[in-house]
């Protein structure tokens, strides 16, 4: 039996332990499909761990225009190979080849990767901060210890372990990378390991700057999160799995930024119903479906005023699901979190209006869609919260913005929320009476848009409060933001100019954005002075 | 038996649940001195919380007008009630009433309190980011939680949970405080908590904002610090205490800012040694008994080369600390640590060559140096990096820079490290190969200046690796930067511009410095486009 090598130290090499192995299955028939891929040991991990941190000093003192020629190479490999990678993606995940991977998802990581290769460039990530009369000079800077990165299952580029946003960031910040696949697409991760390869050479990286582990079982990962000799941690999945490693890291003192789960509530206010119910039934079941439904940022509750312009919301909402086909699912683990997390609203009391069906050939769920009233929801907030990744949606009908503020409270930490109004300005007061409770609650506030568009924006946040993630001060996707999650703060304490940073120099290496003595410029330091 | 009274929800009442009584000692005789102070019970903590938890969304949505006049108010009441406090403070902490109370640490308070009302008025720390093709604008935000704090024995004044660094950042950051008084000085939290009370009066504040809690025990502690009602934790203390509330609130995703322990590695390169070893002596003797050495950037492990000039030091350095006269501690508790600090030193073969022996009256002890090899460091560097918090200091004799690689490689996250090196560029080579081992280890890197004076500046990192603080990335010192710890990240996603915060609007509050596409500026936005 032939099995895929893993990629450590820069060498494609036998798994030391093979616990077992495992192939991709095409979703959309159930079968598997590609190479076995290995699940490995304790042995295998260590060597990953101690080859990354053997080399992170020496990639913390890499040139950035080194750093920044590796993302932009690689972002072109991906390109080249595009075709290949779509196929591959498309056969492991079932996501359609057009527009989604080939047109949308493929295209936005190569131009995250050089955003981050941007923001290498102009130093933009490092904030440096001086004080001229005390002569303290500060920055943000390398961990020098590898970054830990598990990717998810519904971003086979974008959120990559080896080529997504949380790669692109740990690398950026100098940081060797452990990339742990999503086991449900390891051909891609293959594929994507052997471009960075390539352009890890052509860039001149050390080659330890990047490893790729397919799979490990949950003690091994655990032990690993809770190793001091990492730096961070960057996750994406689901709740009960993210929990167990934040524990284990937080008893070392490593920040593990996971990203857990979130029903991103919308608020459908009366005015904007009035106004364009029939509309917002369209865009609500658009927002809910794409994708099968597998975003972070799914409109998973809907709050919907009681009354007629609700009513034929809910209705035409309601024909939307049902006339609807079944949604292929990444996996079998997707479906079975989805018919349970179903189950679990049904049993608090939702009304399945649509769909609630599982469908073959292979992993197929209908578009569903439930009802409570806020009463109801209010009553157990904590199941009709639960998360069931996919296709679903749970209305919560209510009265006017009293009610709706006391549904906005009963939420827990979400990376969106959602509030749509009339344009007449007629919904402005309850808009802020609900966004004042709902604001602290979510990290992104939206107003009449769908949350499932998240821009590689500097000014994104995708985080937000616990749980939806583990610290509501970092976003996972923006640049130069995201970066900030693997850095440490350095301050340099009257040293010398020449032992000094770049960037925390008298002379400007370049158009970097300092904050000196409080004023943000791009101006040298001449005998302690700032000047143009 | 008069008990004073907690502060909860701005009335003075006397506690619901008195498990015992304290009082505070006099530590240069250990006698008690004072008033009888409640340790309290669990119903007092809830009302505590309940109370700051219920103002938390009125204090986020105030003016930050009225936050920086709240700040600067209490500055005056401090300053107008300055001899009282030092007299207070001074007898219940040993400190000297001149220069180190009145005219070091005073100042420093009411400075800090006013840097923190400038931040809030110019609104650096909320650091606005723009995209106005996209419209997305984030920045940081009130936690509209309580924020506990628990203040240190060794800063009554400027660490001071009602008063300090952790205070002034989370009110600035528009957050209520629960404030925690460290019990060696609850008269010094008391009369400044007064003062606080008045100054939330002539500010307008919501009297919620601020609640005083002198004691309650650790389950207790631990039982708060795991509470989700809680936005953040700010401490400051010992590592065993620390890492328990830091535990229980990782559990709950509460963030944890803890300051935990430090030894300050202080490397004297051979050239600095040949040109002013003497001059070098005096400076650390200062550095390691000013204030009785009880300072989290205490000088606790020196690196002296091995021959002539590094034996000359060693003699010069002993001769200053056998001759000095004991020093008065904060307390018998900090007295105990010490001892056992310097009896595990000691046992790991740390030899002593001057003092080592407490005194009395009350709570003092000689000042005292010890000695290692590096090869006995390297072997036990675990036992050797104990911190003895005190006028303690361990010399590490080392053979050159390859040695000092070395040890330097063994330390633990520390908040500083320093280098001594020669004005003739020799030790240049030896100062770049440590200091890039060093330099991930700890928060500030300083060059040719003791560790012990921490500028509040915005340059300033008064924070390092785990487990010198729970998270390299903030520091506890310096405006605007200390206020980060206390907010959340929010964006606002195609929000109209009357509904957003005023920093995030087209229209500039005022000279607010925003990251507007990519660039910093303090432009108002027409039509979508940033102009000045």
């Amino acid at each position: 039996m032939s099995v895929q090598p893993l990629l450590i130290a820069g060498e494609w090499q036998p798994a030391r332990e093979l616990v077992r192995t495992f192939r991709a299955e095409d979703p959309s028939t159930g079968e598997p499909i590609g190479p076995e891929f290995p699940n490995c040991g304790e042995t295998d991990v260590e060597a990953a761990l101690a080859a990354a941190a053997a080399v992170a000093h020496e990639l913390a003192a890499a040139p950035p225009e080194r750093i920044a020629a590796f993302l932009e190479t690689y972002a072109e490999e991906i390109e080249a190979d595009a075709e290949t990678l779509v196929s591959i993606a498309h056969a492991e995940t079932g996501l359609p080849k057009h527009p989604r991977l080939a047109a949308v998802e493929l295209p936005r990581t190569t131009s995250q990767l050089r955003q981050a290769a941007k923001a290498v460039r102009s130093y933009a990530w490092t904030q440096p901060v001086i004080d001229t009369a005390a002569n303290l000079r500060s920055h943000l800077a390398p961990l020098a210890k590898p970054v830990l990165v598990f990717g998810p299952n519904n971003f086979p580029f974008a959120f990559n372990a080896i080529a997504g946003s949380d790669f692109a960031s740990a690398i950026a910040a100098r940081n060797p990378v452990i990339a742990k696949a999503h086991p449900s697409h390891p051909g891609t991760c293959e594929r994507l390991a052997t471009l960075a390869v390539t352009a890890l050479r052509k860039s001149g990286l050390p080659a330890a700057a990047v490893q790729m582990l397919y799979q490990f079982d949950r003690r091994i990962g655990t032990q690993l999160a809770g190793d001091a000799r990492l730096g961070a941690i960057g996750f994406t999945g689901s709740r009960t799995a993210g929990l167990a490693l934040k524990s284990a890291a937080d008893a070392v003192g490593v920040p593990a930024y996971v990203e857990l789960s979130s029903v991103n509530p919308v608020f459908l206010l009366p005015g904007a119903l009035a106004e364009r119910g029939a509309a917002l039934a369209q865009e609500f079941f658009t927002s809910c479906t794409m994708g099968s439904g597998q975003f972070c940022t799914n409109p998973g509750v809907v709050i919907v005023p009681r009354g007629e312009a609700g009513d034929a919301f809910v209705a035409a909402t309601t024909a939307h699901f049902a006339a609807a086909a079944p949604n292929v699912l990444f996996s079998r683990a997707v479906l079975d979190s989805l018919q349970q997390g179903v189950a679990t609203l049904r049993a608090a009391g939702a009304e399945l209006l649509a769909g609630g069906n599982g469908a073959g050939p292979g992993y197929r769920h209908a578009p569903s869609l439930l009802s409570v009233t806020a009463e109801q929801f209010l009553h157990d907030p904590h199941a009709l919260q639960t998360e069931a990744f996919g296709p679903v949606s749970l209305l919560v009908r209510s009265d006017g913005a009293a009610q709706m503020v006391q549904v906005a409270a009963a939420f827990e930490g979400n990376l969106t929320g959602t509030l749509y109004s009339a344009a007449d300005g007629s919904d402005d007061q309850a808009w802020a009476q609900i966004a004042q409770v709902l604001r602290p609650r979510v990290g992104r506030l939206i107003s009449n848009r769908m949350p499932t568009g998240v821009a590689v924006s500097p000014a994104m946040n995708h985080g937000g409060p616990f749980p939806s993630t583990g610290h509501a001060g970092f976003t996972a996707v923006g640049m130069p933001s995201a970066i900030r999650r693997f850095t440490a703060l350095h301050c340099y304490d009257n040293v010398p100019d020449h032992q000094l940073p770049a960037e925390l120099r008298d002379h400007n290496p370049g158009g970097v954005a300092r904050c000196i003595d409080g004023c943000w410029c791009i101006d040298d330091i001449d005998h302690g002075v700032p000047h143009a």
